[in-house]
This record gives structure tokens, sequence and C-alpha cells, in this order.
């Protein structure tokens, strides 16, 4: 009788160690999607040195966490999270998990599958992303938020699981993709992190991607053309169209250009225009700017052809999000199925001229 | 010089005037997607006899306005609205906009097209919905909140501007699709509310929708089934397998369908499995959930076929919202790529069968 009370105690006992979750500080594993190592802190977009030079909001977007991820390895059955926020914004017409939440993808036959996302609870937050796993090895990118900083976070798996380096070197760091842009470039307004459409092509195409999006602020600053160029990348995306007036473009966009063309001289450069706004079907004040706007980059585009530039390339927005109206929360920017649509609009693009 | 002064007066004085919104009572207006006139206040989905009857928590869901639409017709530049919500409900899943918000839709060339939405701020909403618009007058639809009470609602146009009532009889009031399910069903996790997708196949189906979706609580509540078989439908859409259980659908899914079914003997009855949530690939737990769950539903329609039951018909999962397991926020809950997946789905299916 005794015996099989300390059987049943034991059994017991190993089920509660079992789902205990102990928390692995994530600086201890690869982090993805930066331009540059030289921040304040490690979850952070901008160089130092430009603290006192960028104008604060730009700079203040730098501290937004779009487009960095976590790369580990676990065969636990469970893993959560903690992590911490920097602003704890919040947006109405973007969810929570978008702004400030996690968003985990596992990698299977070499694909890269969403698990699902951290739902953050305010600036401290505490959650489980999945549970009831098989126990085995899997590799896992773990995205950090769109719209706010983290100033902390730390990974939880079982008590008796192992979390490890990658086994796998993917996606592939070498010459990276780097996109520069605005708020939608930025990743407004996906659902959770995953569903930023530079998340969704550094899967597909296996490439990491870096995001210099900057909501509003995509505005041609000649100190992120240098942040830009300092990277050695496969190519360089500029989507800054819908920040940027036609004065600024008229002003800086040859400068802004030359500055990354100067280092390398080879890169694909990927101009794109600015979206056909779902709205402007029905607002003439903006389908007029959008119309300026893009006359603007197109005889740009045409000015660097016409005086022999090569390696570049321009994507009409002719049918970027599709042609239903639909793609938006607000007549500018996407949703998930507007990310999806772009995504699979510049696909082919990309792999095509890809170094 | 005089003259001129007064002329210029009397132009600064229209335009000032022109720009002034005026506010008019949407109760004035038709309003689609109630199953019962017989509700305490406008907005809301359940008869005032449930308040006793139903349980609390579906019962405070039937204050949720998912699926009401007010129809009209302007000729305004600018459309805005004031609301009041009832709960000023936050989930960090959704956008506030899908929650609480509003959304605009115009019809054009006989097709609903999205113009934009309302954005909430709080408990009490003014929003420019559009402006900029050259005069000319629109049939309009207005979605209500998917996920929160609407206490009171005014639409704003121009002060010169006239609305009135719809010129057009459309979506078709007769015969209405009528939907019973769950959190999904009611929207979640829609960005603004004409991403349901019940409101999506009422746009494409030009045929007003009747959403009795309520999170958590689609279980199969046979005073529900009473709501739904006073409804002269064209078709009536069972989606609740995610909230019933498999003992409740053991014990009460032939009642519920007797219900609708002795009120209406030739009106089809469409089944629908439970979905296959994204993180079922992880989640085994949940996986055997899904899977017992849709034995339950498929052994249920073959009893109902082997009694000799006509007109129903049943949607497997399959598929239901792509194989590349992106179209949720959270494993369970669709996203607007979900939704349009979903209504892509179920569009022809529809369209077949509906009287």
């Amino acid at each position: 009788m005794k015996k099989h009370i300390t059987l049943i105690a034991l059994l017991f006992l190993s089920l509660v160690v079992n789902s205990q979750i102990v928390y692995h500080d994530a600086s201890a594993f690869p982090l993805l999607g930066k331009a540059t190592q030289n921040t304040a802190t490690r979850y952070e977009r901008l160089p130092d040195s430009l603290k006192n030079i960028s104008r604060k909001p730009l700079w203040d977007l730098g501290k937004n966490s779009a487009g960095l991820a976590v790369r580990f390895s676990s065969n636990s059955t469970t893993i959560a999270a903690k992590w911490e926020v920097l602003f704890n914004s919040e947006m109405n017409h973007m969810t929570p998990t978008g702004i400030k939440g996690l968003d985990l993808y596992c990698l299977q036959d070499g694909k890269w599958v969403f698990v699902n996302s951290g739902r953050p609870s305010g600036k401290v937050n505490t959650a489980t992303i999945i549970s009831n796993m098989e126990p085995q090895e899997r590799e896992y990118l773990l995205y950090l938020p769109l719209y706010d900083g983290v100033t902390s976070l730390a990974i939880g798996v079982d008590s008796l699981s192992e979390i490890s380096q990658p086994k796998v070197d993917l996606p592939v760091r070498k010459k990276p993709l780097v996109f520069y842009g605005t708020s939608i470039l930025q990743g407004g307004c996906a659902s959770r992190p995953g569903m930023a459409h530079t998340n969704i092509l550094s899967r597909w195409l296996n490439r990491e991607a870096i995001n210099l999006g900057f909501s509003g602020n995509g505005q041609l600053d000649l100190e992120i053309a240098k942040v830009i160029a300092a990277v050695d990348a496969s190519m360089y995306i500029l989507d800054f169209v819908p920040n940027a007036t036609v004065a600024q473009m008229k002003e800086r966009a040859d400068q802004f250009y030359t500055i990354i063309r100067s280092r390398h001289p080879e890169t694909p450069i990927l101009f794109i225009e600015d979206p056909i706004f779902t709205h402007t079907r029905f607002n003439k004040v903006i389908a007029k700017e959008v119309k300026e706007k893009n006359e603007t980059i197109n005889a740009f585009f045409l000015s660097l052809k016409n005086r022999g530039e090569k390696n570049i390339y321009f994507l009409s927005s002719k049918n970027m999000i599709g042609s239903d109206g639909e793609a938006t929360v607000d007549g500018i920017h996407f949703t998930d199925l507007g990310f999806m649509r772009y995504a699979e609009l510049l696909y082919p693009v990309i792999r095509k001229r890809m170094k």
C-alpha cells in the first residue's frame, strides 16, 4: 500500500515537474532582421550614432522591433514567452497582437509554418504560445512586435526539455533582403507580426529580411540610406512613395539612391509605386495626390534609366492588393488579406532578381 | 469694391456651411440583419422574451450588433458618424475597428464596394468615414460593430446635401440567409465589420444575411432554434461545431434541427464541419477534439440522411481557409484572409442551394 502511494506520488511529481515552464533569456539565440549591430539595446533597428541626427519621430520608430526575429530549436511540448514592451502602444485599426505581440513559426519540410501567436496583455506579458505538442526537436522562428519595442524577452520551455541554438541555417542570413518604407512596410496593419509582407517574403524565399519601415516617416532621410548601404544585400526594395511628398522625392530621391548605388554598383534596386489606396475610388483629393506621386516616381525612374543606371527595377502598383477593394482596414493600411496579395505580387519579382 | 467683398464673403460662407456636418439619427433608415423586431432596443439581435430564458453569456452576446447594417442614400461629399457603444469591449487579437467600429460600403454597378471604416476612440465616438467625394447620389450600407452593442447612431452628411431612404432594394430583404454559430461566425477576428464572412456573402449574393453568431456560445440552445425558425429564410447555415461539445451535439442537435425543419419543410439547411484549426498541426489535444467533433457531426448528418430527411447539405472543412496555415490570428479565429477564403468556399454552395 505504502509502495503504491509512493509510486503514485512520484508519477504525479514527474507530471508537475514536466509541466513546469522554465524561461531562458532570448539574448542567447540568434536575432535576425537587424541592419546594424551598433544599437543601444538589442531589440532596436537604428544605430545609436543616429540618436542626435535623425528626426525624433523617425528615431523613436527605430525602437519598434518590426522584422526582428529570434531563431532557436527545442524539443519542448510547450513554447511560452515572457516579454516587456517599450511603449505599450495602442491603435484602433490594428490588433494588439500585431502591435506588441509575438508570432511563432516552425520549420517543416523546409517550409516555415505558423504555430501560434503570443498575445499581449499590456506592458509586461506572459503567454503560452503552443502546448500539447509531441516532444520532438523542432526549429523555430519567433517574430517580435511590429509597432512597439521590446526591452526584454525570455522563451519558456518544459523544465525537462531543451532549448538550443538552431541546427539549420535557415532563413539564409548571407545577403539579406533590405526593405525601406512606410507604415505599411512596417507591418500596418497585420493581425500578427508574421503577416507583415517582409516577414512573409522572408519565409517564402528563406532569406533574412531587414525591415526599415517607419510609420509616416519613410521620407528619404539620407542617414537611413547610409544604414541601408551598410548592408551587403541581395536586393534593396525601396517602397517610400506613400510617405514621401512630391517635393521630397524631387529633392532627395536621387541622393538617396546614389548613397546606396555608390557602395553597391551591381545589387538590384527595386522602386515601387504608391498603392492605389482603396478609398481613392471615392476620395478625389487622395486620388489626385497618389496620381501626382506616381507621376513623380515614374519620371525619376525614367531619369535613372536615361542616364544609363543598371540593375534598377520598377514595380507598378496596378492590382497590387487585388481589384475588389477589400484588402485594407482603413483605405490605406493592409490587412492580412492585403499583405498576402502584396507578397504574392512581390515574390516572383524579387526571386527573379535577387543576388 | 463693396460688391466684390460681399461676393467673396458669400462664397466663403457657402463653403463654411457646406463643410458643416449635420447628423441624422439612423433610426429613420432601414436596419438589415435582424431575426426579430421584438428586441428591447433597436440595435440588438435576440427577442426581449428570451431575457430571463437564455443563459446570461448568450443573452449578453445578443446585444452585440454583429451583422446589423443601416441602408441609406445620400449625395453628400462627406459621410461621418457618431455612435455610442454598449460595453466598450477590448480584445487583444482583434482590431477596435472590428470590435466596435463601423464599416461603409457603396453600391456601384450593382456591386457593394468598400468605402472606408469608422474607427472608434472609446465608448462615445465621432468619425469622418469618407470625404472629398463628388456630390452625387449614392446608395450606402453601413455595418455596425461585431463585438459590441450600439446604443445610439447618427449619420453625418454635408449641411447642404440630402440623406434619404434607399432608392434601390438591395440587398434583397425577402428570404434572407440565416447563419447560426460561434465566435468565428460572429466575425472574430475580422479587421472591420464588413469582413465577417456573413457580411461578405450578403454583398456577393445581394441578399440580406442574419448573423446569429455567439462567441463561445453556439451550443445548440433550443430557444435560438426557435428564433431561427421564426425567419422565412432562403437557407439556414448551421455552423456551431467549434462551440458545441460532443455531448451537446448528441443531446440536442436533432431537436435543434427539428425545431427549424418542422416549420420549414422545404428550406435548405447546411451543416458545416469544425474548421481544422491551424494550430492542430502542433497541438495534439485540440487536433483530437476537432476529430471527435467532426466524427459526431458526420454521424449526425448521416443519421438524418438515413431517416430520409430532404434538403439537407453538409460542408467539409477540408481546405476551408486554405492549406498554408496563415489564415488565423491565434490558430482559431479567422483574419480577413481567412474570412475571404471561407466566403469563397461557401459562395457557390449557398448560391446553388438557396431559395
